[in-house]
């Protein structure tokens, strides 16, 4: 179905990916530790906290954060902290994004719910929201008053957003909305995906990053940040869900995408209810609560998306906002070059960066896993 | 069973609690306008955060953090946005702590999860908490950075205590521990109530009244502030807990404390089940989840505590609690006799303050609702 070739470095990415989670992680463990440490702590509730962190997530969003600080001029390991927050943040919605859609494995293994129980995992994802508050707090000591306050209000404006998208997207499951469209999905994707694990893990990072002092001086930048990672974000998300459908689609005997069984509101799924002969079937296979789907429901819908052009009609979306957000990008030339090494700098990949973030631009629609 | 007849001012708790709890309200309300008014937002998430608030709520937290902030010689209207974050985080709080324990009602209504579903009462409970952060970083106007600073510490120091605190809790019911003693129960009640109902709300009150600018300066009164309400927190959670058994048992027909099904660990539970000759049979009906737990286990565990002395026991640790806390009360002068109305100050009545938080003392232990 895809006609383009277009690769992305897999080196420069997965070098950049690779040393950003192995700081990050080492940043949230030792915070763990620390907090064990203090007097009369309770310490079964930090062994559930190390687990998600522990799991090799991709560590996109800290990777966005650092390298878009460096790219501005500024020292990597200033937004090393804010990065590690973002990731805590990341896992706290995890943990209670998979129990508000009933998912059944995170990251090759099972849901934290599934392990610990409803219950203890609400509170788990409350703890890691206060593990990731903290570190916005001990931010001041690092990155002084001004930027810090400027990365809080960026991550109140980011967690309102995620909250809301994640409301769209649970009533349009609880109501089986059938008559959603293109502009629908992007509103949701904006809110829960593109704020979120884009647009402001590149914010943080150019605030952190940048000379400018003061917020009124940033605020070009900053908008073509959101251009950007707005285009970036859609265009993920989009392949994210077209891998959960087409990824399983190849190995025969395993589960076909979690996504269907969900009732999640995929472009490709509105596409299809909204043009399939077959609706009112889907209609009905959609009304279903996750354990009554079968395997037959989810081949059945699998069947009509590709019948009716829907996954198609996917990768064309995912491509033309890549190639938006490519067209945005060579236009950021705030975002420097490859910066040098410099005195005191800690961060020694000069793979990561701008090189990394126009790369990125490839591997969201590109990625094959 | 009770022999003292110690009773408390009705009036003064009752007019400072009402008028924290309006300010506070309109407080809340106005910034879920402002939120739900920015352009895309998405209204139904806000028409679900305004119900908790809606609520009728004791109003306890706030309440003691502007009496404190008045009593510190402050002016209170500074600490209205603080003690509406305070609320906002009760509600975050009370919405995922009503699906963690799987309780039906709360302030006279179903709780969140029962009409909306665990999902998006699970998400309404991360959105109230962005709010309460939104109020937070808003601080920074009123009360300026270094105090609004030492806020955020003191929240985040609450909230982690609450998190553990419940961890604690939730540990103690799946594990149906059977062998817990007062001491275990104290290490609880400060965490989940201690600071969070009483130690936070009155440290910050007096952070944002103080005139002192110093941190350094601070840390006498706020480690009184701090001994003060661990005696009280104790107090009043055994007072809560006595309720919810006793004020049940009056009323014959209705269910008999909630508590004793949701198998909470209160300090009467512990000491019955440490002191019951009986103790094979309670263990097996606290073994049992809610719903297999009849009327009749419930009425038998109740007449336990009331043989072996642990209704009495409980009284009797509350009083010793209260009679700490007012002999500390005593001697915190730096608290200063209620503040006279100056020019600016939007507080009208002149009972909050020392006053109420002298009342308040007796109020915990006494209160019959």
């Amino acid at each position: 179905m895809q006609t383009e070739t277009i690769t992305y470095d897999r080196t420069i990415i997965n070098a950049a990916l690779d040393y950003t989670r192995a700081a990050v992680n080492d940043a949230i463990l030792a915070l763990v530790d620390e907090k064990r440490a203090v007097p009369g702590a309770y310490q079964p509730l930090y062994e559930i906290l190390a687990d998600y962190p522990l799991r090799r997530g991709k560590s996109l969003r800290p990777t966005m954060c650092i390298s878009t600080t460096r790219a501005a001029g500024g020292y990597g390991h200033l937004a090393l902290t804010a990065s590690a927050a973002l990731e805590l943040y990341h896992n706290a919605f995890l943990i209670h994004d998979d129990i508000e859609d009933g998912s059944e494995s995170r990251r090759g293994k099972e849901t934290l719910h599934a392990l610990v129980g409803i219950p203890r995992a609400v509170n788990a994802g409350d703890a890691t929201n206060v593990l990731a508050v903290s570190l916005l707090v001990n931010n001041l000591t690092f990155i002084g008053v001004t930027k810090a306050l400027h990365v809080l209000h960026e991550v109140e404006h980011m967690a309102r957003q995620a909250v809301e998208g994640q409301a769209m997207e649970l009533d349009w499951v609880a109501r089986n909305a059938c008559d959603l469209g293109d502009q629908d999905y992007f509103m949701m994707c904006a809110k829960k995906t593109c704020w979120y694990s884009f647009i402001t893990p590149m914010r943080i990072g150019f605030i952190i990053g940048s000379p400018a002092a003061q917020a009124a001086d940033l605020s070009h930048p900053l908008e073509s940040i959101t251009d950007f990672g707005m285009h970036l974000g859609i265009a993920f998300q989009i392949q994210d869900d077209l891998l959960n459908l087409e990824g399983s689609l190849e190995k025969y005997g395993k589960e076909i995408g979690g996504d269907i069984y969900e009732g999640k509101r995929t472009l490709m799924l509105n596409h299809v209810l909204a043009h399939s002969k077959e609706s009112a079937r889907l209609q009905e296979i959609m009304a279903r609560p996750r354990k009554d789907k079968t395997e037959e429901d989810a081949r059945f819908v699998l069947a009509e998306m590709s019948a009716c052009g829907s996954l198609e009609h996917g990768h064309q979306v995912a491509r033309i906002h890549a190639r938006k957000a490519a067209e945005l990008f060579g236009k950021m030339d705030f975002l420097a070059a490859i910066s040098p090494l410099r005195p005191g700098e800690r961060w020694e990949e000069e793979t990561v960066d701008r090189r990394f973030l126009g790369e990125l631009v490839n591997y969201v629609v590109y990625r094959d896993l």
